[in-house]
């Protein structure tokens, strides 16, 4: 049996229309009552004050993980705010999703194939990683564990970084003075690229607060990528350029291969 | 009747296989004797010379057109090597294609509802003119004319700039120490993202040299976004964060929504 709380009874009242719950529960104590497992599912920066919330509520013997995309924030408000129940908190992200966000966007094979990263910490106990283990499997997903900051510091370089930076080149087409017909022009590579930027504001917002350093890092690494590229352009370094486009695209080419081996 | 040229036998040979042209010419005075158009597609840094080429063996009557993503530099070839012929080059840009390239990578419907934008000068013949325009109808596309500075200074931020950011992208990855991994982990948003920087390098080589001026001001005002966004993150500052993301997400989805109501 699947139980749903959310902050809107709009949004409980849509996931029992679209059949993604069983049961929907205005009240979270009300919600967690004789569960097995709790998922949280919430941005980043509400995670400590649910987590507050479920130390006073959930049963003795109720596992909980989350889905936040950041995992030493949640770390550390789980050690905060969970006093008994922190050995059966198991941190984990699922990489999966697309810019859409909110119930509607759910469908049955987001998981297929896709990594679910656990984040166990030293109080987590190594039962309560296995059964999260196990649901994550049944979806078809691909678990492995790493460690908090190691995962932080990997997602700030392939997902968080690209966001921002998608981000950054709509608003930079958005505030120039021919935006309407830069927006007109922009070509199908220019929609793909920046699918991204459509995703949920307020979720990246506190990503982007909540893995700050690593994310800043990355953006100072890749910022000096571009300056690289910029002093390549500015001395028509043909033999530079070529060489680093060709590096870049064999980079690309090779690692979209390797995933589609994975999945085949 | 198409009739084509190329450097090599081998992209001849595939292209009468594929049935894209009805006869190979290895000589260009033998491809272009007898037409009614000339299509230039090279590299950037290749049509000065097979402009020059073509002065001297082109019909009296034929008009030539290009499909390169640079239009002032086209033009400034045109002007120097093309002595009799110059009101009879269109310069054009066709803003259709995928990351793929070569002759294998060409179908029927490409150009169907894209923007083909010519950059006539004071030179061009309106007769021509009108020529390409209606071999561009012919395949479905929506042809519009722009000043050849105009072109640039556009596509330098529509097009140029996101694929200089997409190659920066992959290679500040590809240079990471735990490369191998980041593109294991790397979510579908990573290779939408980056999908631009499998494109043909020596062709965006060619881009980058011919218009270096525009790119390098898109380049400089992206940066400054990005560094907007990485003070931002520093102090923390979620209301402006929020502002910036929800902005561009409107922006981004207003645009498509516009661009998709154009096409149906």
């Amino acid at each position: 049996e699947v139980v749903a709380t959310a902050r809107t009874e709009r949004t409980l009242r849509s996931a029992l229309d679209l059949g993604v719950i069983d049961r929907a529960e205005a009240d979270i104590r009300n919600a967690v009552d004789g569960s097995d497992i709790v998922v949280i599912a919430t941005p980043m920066q509400a995670m400590p004050s649910v987590l507050a919330t479920l130390d006073e509520c959930i049963p003795e013997r109720t596992i909980v993980t989350d889905v936040g995309s950041v995992k030493a924030y949640v770390i550390a408000a789980a050690n905060e705010y969970l006093s008994n129940s922190v050995s059966r908190f198991v941190p984990g992200h699922p990489i999966a999703g697309t810019e859409h966000s909110g119930v509607a966007a759910s469908h049955l094979n987001l998981f297929q194939n896709k990594s679910v990263i656990l984040t166990p910490t030293e109080h987590t106990s190594s039962a309560a990683v296995d059964l999260i283990t196990s649901m994550w499997r049944i979806t078809g997903a691909l678990v492995r564990t790493l460690d908090a900051k190691a995962h932080d510091d990997l997602l700030a370089v392939t997902s968080h970084l690209p966001h921002v930076a998608a981000y950054a080149l709509v608003d930079f087409l958005a505030q120039h003075d021919q935006s309407e017909l830069l927006f007109k022009l922009a070509a199908g590579g220019f929609y793909d690229f920046t699918r991204i930027a459509s995703s949920d504001p307020l979720m990246w917002r506190d990503i982007c607060v909540t893995n700050r350093e690593a994310i800043l890092q990355a953006l100072r690494g890749y910022r000096s990528h571009i300056d690289q590229m910029v002093d390549a352009i500015q001395r028509c370094d043909n033999d530079a350029l070529l060489e680093w486009f060709e590096r870049s695209k064999r980079s690309r080419d090779g690692a979209l291969e390797r995933s589609k081996q994975k999945k085949s």
